[in-house]
């Protein structure tokens, strides 16, 4: 409940740089407590420069310093923190001037404890959180309000579990993972089986295993695995609202955009990028380093790194509705080119 | 807690014109108390007629008075209340027939408020709800149970947070605003650096800011900007499971159905329709008065007003599958036809 | 709070066929504990083998036991339960070995019950759950911890609500109906009137009704009707993060999987399912015995059982976008195979 740092802090262009490990050009001694965009930084603020397309704002942005590469900073007249990497670097210089606020450690009054948790000592628990039994929770761990955490969950060391949200019996977390509100974790898969005309439930006796420095966006869900664990690996970026089924395995270091959907068993392979609103077949195998782009299907394994998609771009209504006849009429067409290009073909339709 | 009216009101059907400013037909001393669908309303339940497709139900309703049109009316031998727009005037007379129940002003005992929070006496706050340092409550809000307010929100007067929801820190809601549960506001954005083969988190530092008369549906996230706030103007209306990434902006009057996610920076227009399940991309601008159809792929900008789609409706599934087969083969059949199209063309595919 | 049976039971697998109803094949004095699949199963533990892709994985098993077919077990040399549909008693089994954790009936001392609330005295109710007025909580119900029951719900005897769950407002559970975390049920649907360029909301007043074994995945959404209620019928079984707006009506024995969306007003038959992240419009009657595929657009009434769809397979990215070019040239295309035709045709496009 205290996200908001109570001491801004503030640094001079030279110490920023070299806390940084940066060079800097320009006035070393302009002091810089705050940032912004280029286009609404003002005096005080550092900004920074990443996406060519930005950079015709470098004329007239009025940041005190901009963190930029040094083919860039040799065109600019202003204040410059030089990168070889600057998004990187700009992460880095937000987590010097707004650092998260420091952990308060104890367990709120209000939080519901099961007598054989274990909590760290310098763990902070959040108001009205429901901790179960076995539960272990690491050093400088941050759960906050309203959080439901089942029997038997393990949290690594730095974790933070922001708020009002629920992680189901046994499931493991490593280290430093962090969990945005909403999200759900280890709730039962969908697994049915028809039995003489009504469904039978299969209980999932699974759980979940997420990996080191994964991180899990608001409204999340990630089901417990049927017999066996849904599995995380380490370094796992999910977004917003991605559903995750039973048993799926997402590897190291791969990046799941928003409202993305994973069926049940599917295993993804390192570094793989999946845009936003895609949706992922069950039972796939997906290799490392593959690339799927905005609202495509995949139902096939993918066994070659590279890009992959289905997703179409919106046109005018109009033209688009046009287009849809044809496309129901490529059956015909195909019957229609065929008999063209017979050697004595019979001309017209039908 | 109470959303039920306790005393449910009743009137006669001259009365009820009355209240509304309409003109009515029939028998002004039948009494009204409830109301239905044209084809389940009972004895004292008002219906209204808005959908010409339901005009059929008309001939059968039992509904004690029928709010419609002047030229329906004219054709209509019941009760009947005539109004230019039915369907705003249904819902005016709902407000009336079902009011929301009055708020009772107090902050439940097990609710836990920051000291230094400032709570209008006649804002209600219901139990397990969480308030952090420095939020502002305006007047008449209504906050339901289990919800987490973070440090430094600002809730403008007459809002209703229904219950079971977060709000992260800074953010700031103006007047009128309601807020379904399970709904996420200000959560991280998903920023992510690449560095030396492991993903580096990019702090998100920027907030959330929602303007007059906007609802927000079940389930729904809107992150916090990375670095300028992530904006809803007035009056826009957002339903169940939508995603909007930091830092879009969306323009007054705009309506967006459930399930649509919107990447981050996209700037949509006023008076703009997305219809369910649409995905739009990241960075865009949708100009004022755009229609997205159901389930289209949103990838370029849009500078003119008008109907725009992607969504390609279901067919047999047989038969869609060997439409697909057809558009594989599309490429082939674009030389197939210059091989057809040439004077002295040869015959025969491949 | 307490997901993890305290006793985890041991049969011998003569005793485990009698409980079944099964025969079994092999050593029936050899004890089960425990479940593993068919590559991770140790000594110790029962599997089975429902899906002949997996058939090869019998020839290495570890398993104690395999439920399986007796086409399957005739040339099996393991131990087996021989079963007519292995994975029916594949469930069956884990409800044997892993039973639920019995209920511990009573109400935590930090739950918030209305005074006129009746809550059976052998339902369980966990810590911080609100509970409103009117609302009846049948035998052996369990509702786990942070949920949020509003005025005058009705939930039927065997119930479970897991854990941070929000019901509105006079919606009604049949009997053993299974809520997940993060569901809102009877939240208000998305009803809005345009009266003179603003928004004004319709008051939702109808609630949700939701027959006897009924599943509802997590962070699914189900709007209360406009008038008349939202319904599901008996045995509806859904996954995650669905939407279900207000008034759809959803037939007996039909599963939702993830990512669904059905917009207002639809009604769907029995005995339908629904695959991932498929798009259902409003105002739709779907028949019975309908099979959507993944990632597909109903926009049409369906009124033949059978299998529809629309969704389309990913490839790789560059001949993906070329296939879109041509689709963009369909239109023109259709002219030219016409003119192709003529008897005396003008060759040469344009």
């Amino acid at each position: 409940m205290s996200t908001l740092p109570t001491n801004p802090r503030s640094y001079r262009l030279a110490e920023l740089a070299s806390e940084l490990g940066l060079s800097y050009r320009g006035d070393g001694q302009v002091r810089i407590d705050g940032v912004g965009t280029l286009s609404g930084a003002g005096p005080g603020e550092a900004s920074f420069l990443a996406n060519p397309a930005y950079r015709g704002e470098l004329e007239t942005t009025r940041a005190a310093a901009v963190v930029m590469t040094a083919a860039v900073a040799d065109n600019y007249a202003g204040n410059a923190l030089v990168s070889a990497n600057p998004y990187v670097d700009w992460a880095r210089l937000l987590g010097l001037l707004k650092p998260p606020p420091p952990i308060m450690p104890g367990v709120h009054a209000s939080a519901v404890i099961a007598p054989d948790a274990h909590i760290a000592a310098s763990a902070s628990i959040g108001p009205g959180t429901c901790i179960g039994a076995g539960v272990r929770i690491g050093e400088r761990v941050r759960v906050g309000p309203a959080c439901v955490i089942d029997d038997g969950v393990e949290i690594g060391d730095d974790c933070r579990l922001v708020g009002r949200i629920y992680i189901g019996a046994r499931a493991r977390l490593g280290r430093r993972v962090i969990v945005h509100p909403g999200v759900v974790i280890g709730a039962d898969g969908f697994g049915l089986a028809m039995d003489r005309g009504r469904w039978l439930k299969v209980p999932q006796v699974g759980s979940v295993r997420i990996g080191d420095d994964c991180e899990i966006g608001a409204n999340t869900t990630i089901d417990r695995g049927a017999i066996d664990d849904t599995v995380l690996e380490e370094d796992v970026r999910i977004d917003n609202q991605v559903q995750v089924a039973h048993n799926v395995r997402i590897g190291a270091h791969s990046a799941i955009a928003g409202c993305v959907g994973i069926a049940g068993s599917t295993r993804i392979g390192r570094y793989c990028m999946i845009a936003g609103a895609s949706g992922i077949g069950g039972h796939l195998k997906i290799c490392d380093s593959v690339i799927i782009t905005a609202m495509s299907t995949v139902l096939d394994d993918i066994d070659q790194p590279g890009e992959y998609g289905s997703g179409i771009p919106a046109r005018p209504h109009a033209r688009w509705k046009r287009l849809l006849v044809r496309l129901g009429q490529l059956e015909e067409w195909a019957k229609r080119l065929k008999r063209l290009e017979k050697p004595n073909k019979n001309h017209g339709p039908g």
